[in-house]
């Protein structure tokens, strides 16, 4: 497995690789790797004849008050996490060599990214997106992976490859969960064991609506407010929101007749974790 | 030569081309083609083994009052003169091949874009971005050729192809004049007989300003007063611009210590024209 710093060096290789007419798959990755990554890897392992997993914490896709220098790094274990999943290629560029100082451009997409996370977190997805397009611009992967654990994240990326004519297919992969039903994500390692023990909620939020949709429940608010009370049982919780929106364009749905996506952000303590999933009618 | 209107047809043959080792140039242009747009597809022809144009009058790049629906089109012409140059390609899709109604992905480039003619015609230049993304996303040339009259627009090209990574060269090619030294552009088309003897006070101005400069003249504003005098002797004309600023900021520049672009914009009746020169000082 190659370890790359620069775009230079990444370039070089993949253009040995595209001459012999092998396929590539990319795993954009914050690094701090997890089951999720690896079956991100696993999936691209699958579908390519390289991979190349990148390791960059994105700067611009942080905010003022956001986590940026306390976001988990251990490179060196995600190295050998990636060696261990068959990885070809790990790219983990320094911020200098993604960002010179009179970086400029920017990639955006408007509506979608309004919602959500996007409402909370102003200029996120601004900075997902441009990362990414620069991650795609410098590998031309075949097909990108990414995790539906971020559901907007991953419809922002596909609106984005789609307007922008991208010539990459973009592959979601299902959210990966511990034993007990914690979606697994960098972020889980902020949480004290209490905290780990309250995080659950997120899941036991879940269950109960997707519990209720079983039932037939359609109204979203009934469904959002049994969501609540499970998590305002938790006193180390505090609701971000909960949301039930159209699947495509995000948009809140008051009454569900069509797929949706069922999504939340609840802080427990300091950390702010994510979760969802997506309700299809029955036919 | 091949003319095709959809995204897939392109891509199909651009696919054959590449697996035959062959490299690509692309001409992004509105139509309406002229000796300046010629010399672009010259240069391509030089450097490509295939060479593409895309003719598309681009509606996000122009504002609510600018002259979209008027703006001159002429596409038997346009092929013709492709043919003429044996052009490979005419790529020409619909405004709805490129735009479906969710459109909602834009490219953007700060600064560079404040300067200028990004000043008085807001958005402009993230309409050109976005276009000029997807046009390289759908043919993915090895070079694009871009004119150096649109100097502003080549330099945020430039900056974007830097900063996004895109793997593409951009080529600058030199203005093209009229014998009289009119800046060759589709907008002349728009001017009446008088107008286009009126138009001539852009060349004029800069002839003058270029004199002066050999001549030793280094301060801005005696340039600017300079060139403002030739073109306030005609009637017709209405200065909408007349600027010196750095060649790769495009930031104003007081007193000229280093190479130096000198570009106006000078409303003839209701056409707006644009020319410039760029100035390097002697060693």
């Amino acid at each position: 497995m190659q370890v790359f710093n620069t775009v230079a060096d990444v370039r070089n290789q993949i253009k040995e690789w595209r001459k012999q007419g092998l396929t590539v798959g990319l795993v954009p990755t914050m690094g701090y790797l997890h089951e999720g990554h690896q079956s991100l890897m696993a999936q691209a392992k699958q579908q390519n004849d390289k991979v190349i997993v990148s390791v960059f914490v994105n700067p611009i896709q942080f905010g003022p008050n956001e986590d940026l220098a306390n976001y988990p790094r251990d490179l060196d274990r995600d190295i050998l996490a990636c060696q261990n999943m068959g990885v070809d290629m790990i790219f983990c560029p320094p911020a200098s060599e993604m960002y010179d100082p009179h970086f400029s451009s920017f990639v955006d997409v408007i509506g979608i990214t309004e919602q959500l996370c996007g409402k909370r977190r102003p200029g996120h997805f601004k900075g997902v997106c441009t990362v990414v397009t620069k991650l795609f611009n410098i590998t031309q992967p075949d097909r990108a992976y990414f995790g539906q654990k971020d559901a907007q994240q991953l419809a922002v990326i596909k609106q984005m490859v789609n307007d922008l004519n991208i010539p990459i297919v973009i592959v979601g992969c299902p959210i990966i969960r511990e034993a007990d039903g914690l979606a697994k994500s960098s972020r889980n390692s902020y949480l004290s064991t209490q905290e780990r023990n309250a995080a659950l909620c997120l899941y036991q939020a879940i269950t109960l609506a997707k519990s209720l949709l079983q039932q037939g429940e359609r109204q979203s608010d009934k469904l959002i407010n049994a969501m609540k009370t499970v998590i305002e049982q938790q006193p180390l919780a505090r609701i971000d929101y909960i949301e039930i929106t159209d699947f495509n364009t995000l948009k809140s749905v008051k009454h569900i007749e069509q797929s949706v996506l069922i999504a939340l952000a609840v802080f427990i303590g300091n950390t702010r974790l994510i979760d969802n999933f997506v309700f299809t009618l029955p036919e």
